[in-house]
């Protein structure tokens, strides 16, 4: 049988990977899309699938999509992203309104399976390696909206007889990552010959390619799986070493300035994973090792770098 | 220097208490009502606060009507409260979506505490006597939605420099409560001579007077405490035991027929507090003992019933 997919959030960085896995795994994808969103990041995919123009704040109009596209697995991605501010920024209050809009559309159709993408960042902060029986405690707007939807979708799916995952991500990079975030900013200020000023970097993460991420939460859905799952490598890494490997990738590691730049409040020591259900449970492997997915990176970035240290809208 | 009130819900059965209190203890109260709404509950009020005509779901006309009022607290009950459906409504997501709307026009006001009213129902099932300490597990969507949005109003708050309440109610009688709850459709049917099917009823609740209720919001209101706060009296009780005591005061005890239903599936054997920061950091004391409370209850449903068994409209 076919798997009808009805995937929001497909033009951001980690929802165009994932709306171009469940493509490729041959599912039935109908993408909602704002009608201002910028669709070029998956246009490539456009005669695979039905682009759905609406918003999730028009319920009435998302409801007949919906009807529509019949789908057996609901992929709810659409968040409020713009780096740095998502922490604290009133948008997460959009967010949830729009989620709460989208599961009541929901409850018109059959779909019996929903996949909540939500974050490392719901975790208790002291608590260093996470697995998914670690307390969940929000101390951001952020967090807690997220929390917030899951505890909806949760309920909601199980009224229903159905299932739900929460599919918390932890540190994603690779290709279309906003310019202004970790990776991408030093892979670009080395690539353009720039001094990279840094924090210390002893900062625990885990992180996981695009591609990767995106493979597990087509392995999620799929499954039968249902709570909480890390979307995790479950390996962790400093950030000096993340920005040392690209260093010595690039050929420049003497542009990177360690310790340069000041903690930042939001800046948790830890923020790692152990092995969790996804290996244990649903024996998912990561295609990537950081240093070749760091390689990968770097790679496009040499692609979609027009000058030196600028970077074409596109790839954005 | 004057406190200033925004309340949602005011139409409601606490809501209606709420406000009556409000204006008791001299704030200045704005409270938001439906165009639709009947406004009985509150007219005796209407020259002691100011209606504000509005609706949750239009943040625009919200925003405007907020900083006009420009208030020192915000006392957030509205919700989704229809008899037996609530536990499960999908309204409840609409609740959720409109306090996210709610915060979101608050935002635009100098407003730093927030009351939120959430319920004992957010507490995990097997939990028995719960206080504040106690942990957090949503088995309905109801539940859910409830600490979804004290999740969101937390945050919110602290992320503003201000301070947030869960104000947790237990069980909430008195005049005006539905007519289809415990209390008054034991009153309604002894007072009409009518025969009281009931459950066993060794369901152990905390039954609290409505206008105690309003009574320790006020003080929650007032103070400086944050985080959850549960409105009980901290006294666990039989619903068999409250059902006696009513058939007592009646004068028709013969007519109650316990054991006659069988137990719902969400009903839990214990909902109880014990006594909680209301008692050990307000010294918080209810006016009402339940013999006491429910003696005030019966005699405003003898005066408010026309005839035997029928229960005037402006009563429920």
């Amino acid at each position: 049988m076919t798997t009808r997919v009805f995937l929001t959030g497909a033009t951001g960085f980690v929802g165009s990977h994932v709306a171009r896995r469940l493509v490729q795994a041959g599912c039935q994808v109908s993408a909602l899309v704002r009608p201002t969103a910028d669709t070029t990041p998956i246009a490539d995919l456009k005669d695979s699938l039905t682009l759905v123009e609406g918003d999730l704040r028009d319920g009435d109009a998302l409801e007949r999509s919906l009807v529509a596209s019949d789908p057996t697995v609901c992929v709810h991605l659409a968040w409020y992203a713009a780096p740095k501010q998502y922490l604290h920024g009133l948008e997460n209050l959009e967010a949830v309104a729009a989620s709460a809009t989208l599961l009541r559309a929901l409850a018109r159709t059959g779909c019996r399976r929903i996949v909540f993408v939500g974050s490392c960042a719901e975790y208790e902060p002291s608590a260093g390696c996470v697995d998914e029986r670690s307390p969940v405690r929000p101390t951001t707007l952020y967090a807690a909206c997220k929390q917030a939807v899951w505890l909806m979708v949760d309920q909601f799916a199980r009224a229903r007889g159905g299932t739900a995952v929460a599919a918390r991500l932890f540190h994603v990079y690779g290709p279309r990552e906003p310019v202004a975030r970790l990776v991408p900013s030093v892979i670009t200020a080395l690539l353009a010959g720039r001094p990279c000023p840094l924090t210390r970097g002893d900062q625990m993460r885990d992180l996981l390619h695009v591609e990767d991420v995106a493979g597990a939460i087509w392995a999620v859905a799929r499954s039968e799986i249902a709570g909480a799952v890390n979307i995790a490598a479950g390996m962790p890494v400093s950030i000096a070493e993340v920005a040392q490997e690209i260093g010595r990738q690039v050929g420049r590691p003497d542009l990177l300035e360690l310790g340069r730049l000041p903690q930042g409040a939001d800046d948790r020591r830890w923020l790692c994973a152990t092995r969790g259900r996804l290996q244990t449970e649903l024996e998912w492997k990561p295609r990537f090792t950081l240093p070749g997915g760091l390689a990968h990176t770097i790679e496009w970035w040499r692609t979609h770098i027009r000058h030196a240290g600028r970077v074409s809208p596109l790839s954005t």
